[in-house]
This record gives C-alpha cells, sequence and structure tokens, in this order.
C-alpha cells in the first residue's frame, strides 16, 4: 500500500492554488492518495523570521507577474484578487472542521474555495462568503458558523500549522511523501519524477 | 535582430551554476545571444532585507538538499563545495576584467570558475585558486592580480551590481529578455516558451 502525498497548503497563496488544481492528477498517476493539509503560514513565517514574498519590495511586483505567467503557462484559470494577500484562518478552520464531520466533502470544499477566491474574486477571509459557499456544497450552515466561533476549532488549526512546521513546511505549497519534501509548485515535475522512480 | 538574454549571477550560487550550465543551449534553441553579468546578491540582499536561502533555518537544510536534487534531476553534475556560501568579489572581479580585456575568453572563464567551485571543490572566494585559473585558460596572471588589487575594478563591479538592482534582480539567476524578468532555474521552461512564442 503506497503511503499518500501530505499536502499542505494556505489559502492566500496562489501557488498553492496552482498545486490544488494539479496534485489529484499527479497523485493518481502514481496511485497514490492525498492528505490536505490547510495551514497558516504566518505563524511558520514569524517562527523562522521569513516573509511573503509578495510584502519584499522588488520580489512582490515580480512574483505578482510570476503568479499571473506562471497560471498561463500551466493552462490554469487565475484572476489576481483584489484583496490580497488575506488571512486565510476562516477557509481554513472551515476546511478542518469538514474535514473532521464530513469527510468526504473536505476536497471539494477546499477547491471551491480556493477557485471562489482566485478565480471569480470571492474574499474568502469572510466567514458569510465561506459560510454560502460550504452551504453550497450542502454543508450545515448553522453548524460551521457555530464552529468557526469555537476555542476548539482555533485551536485545531493553531495545532496541525505547528504539526507542519515540526515536520519542516515552511511555504505554500509544501508536498512530503516517502521522506521526501518538495517545497513549491515550480517543484511538481521533481515530485512526479519521485514518483515515478522512487528516487530522483 | 534578436535581443540578447540579460543573464545575472552570484558565483556563489548553485542554481546561478546550473543556469549557467544550461543557458548557451537553451538561448541558441531560439537563435539568441547571453549577456553574461556577474553580480553580488550580497548588497542586493541588503537592500530588500531579504537573505540568502541557506542562511535561513529549515529552509537552508531543504535548500541544501534541493540543490543536489535539482542537479540530479537536470543531469548536471554538482558537488555541494565543503566552503560554501563563499564572498564572490574576487571571482565576479576577475570575470568583469576579462570581458573588458579579453572578452573571447571570459564566458569560458565563468563556466570554469563556477565548475571548479561546484564540481571540484575549489575555493573560489580565493585570490590564488582564481589566478590559477585564468592562467590556465592563458589570461595573464600578473595583469589579473594587479587588476584585483585595483580601486577601479572594485568600483566596477559595485557599478555593475547597482545596475543590476536598479534593472529589478534580486536573485541568482535572473533572466532578463525583451522586458520580461525570469527568477531561478526553475523557470528556465517559462523562458524557453517565452523565447519560442514571444509570450506566454
Amino acid at each position: 500500500m503506497s503511503t499518500p502525498i501530505e499536502f499542505y497548503f494556505d489559502f492566500s497563496s496562489p501557488y498553492g492554488y496552482f498545486a490544488a488544481v494539479e496534485i489529484d492528477q499527479l497523485a493518481a498517476r502514481h496511485g497514490r492518495s492525498v492528505n490536505w493539509h490547510p495551514i497558516l503560514l504566518g505563524p511558520i513565517f514569524k517562527a523562522l523570521g521569513t516573509n511573503s514574498l509578495v510584502n519584499i519590495p522588488v520580489k512582490g511586483d515580480y512574483s505578482r507577474h510570476d503568479m499571473v505567467r506562471t497560471a498561463r503557462f500551466h493552462n490554469i484559470f487565475y484572476q489576481p484578487p483584489s484583496n490580497f494577500p488575506i488571512g486565510s484562518q476562516v477557509a481554513a478552520r472551515a476546511a478542518l472542521w469538514v474535514q473532521s464531520t464530513q469527510p468526504a466533502k473536505a476536497v471539494d470544499l477546499i477547491k471551491t474555495l480556493y477557485s471562489a477566491y482566485f478565480t471569480e474574486d470571492i474574499d474568502i477571509s469572510v466567514v458569510e462568503h465561506v459560510l454560502r459557499i460550504a452551504a453550497d456544497l450542502g454543508i450545515d450552515r448553522d453548524a460551521l458558523q457555530a464552529a468557526l466561533e469555537s476555542q476548539e476549532l482555533k485551536d485545531q488549526l493553531r495545532q496541525a500549522t505547528e504539526a507542519a512546521g515540526k515536520a519542516g513546511v515552511f511555504g505554500s505549497p509544501f508536498m512530503i511523501v516517502d521522506g521526501e519534501s518538495f517545497w513549491g509548485f515550480d517543484r511538481f515535475a521533481q515530485l512526479d519524477a519521485f514518483l515515478k522512480n522512487g528516487k530522483i
């Protein structure tokens, strides 16, 4: 039985979105499943003393252009959101809650949240928007709203982010499989080769 | 007449070395020439408040592994140097001096310095090593040694680095062609597509 690909992502990360669009297909080519890990990069960046690309002078402008170009290069639909970057706690907590309460709907919710933000300019840092998207997928809106206000769910995301940091995750997307770590959508070709050959 | 690819690199950068190994072939596929720009990332990082990947906790260990893996993936011979990273002033100044005095030997010197450092573990921050490598290529050792001690050559590298910064360069390798910027060896596929199609 092949081990799954551990896939870490932040909902505010365009490269994480690109990875979310393509990872199922990549995994399926090699008979692998995917464990989806929504995390917050903020606390991880803070612990390492790093920063988001888009907040660094010059690099920020370059990376915004690179995101558009990379999406075109890979034929992925992408519209830069007008509010970017955003705090992704609400989306990440909603995803975590659905993973534990209705796992069959979790990947669908994650992909829909990502595409709402990165293709329809829907600000998924807004609770109302996340609740509506979830409700559209048949998820209990009131139960989710209550969960989003609970300390338990906040703690769960904090713990998930801490666990990711302990596993060596420092960016989005970040993939770990069979002890090998891959950072960035631009490492998908290497991840693909690794899964094909069992080594690089 | 096609414009050349402006290719910026730091001699201490493994990804810059990978790019140096492959850029002539990429350029030739599209009838382009390459302008080689040795620069120092140190002052650029300082101005932007960024840092070298390898100096950041966790990211440093990951990137050292990624360098080895990326070299293998692209069939590039690479041996991590025992002294890394290094100050690359001496190598960069030597390359600049040969570019202006014996341009026909400049690319050869650049590639030989890079491969000395990244495949033979020869520390090219050491003046003696750079002089020997240059002499082996038929470059006047004494004239180069005198140039390396001149303020003029130091100023020339400082100015080249400042010009690169003004052109938006913030990493190594960095390629600019027809107004389009590409950061990183992992953007060679996009650079290739851009040169093929005139757009991405």
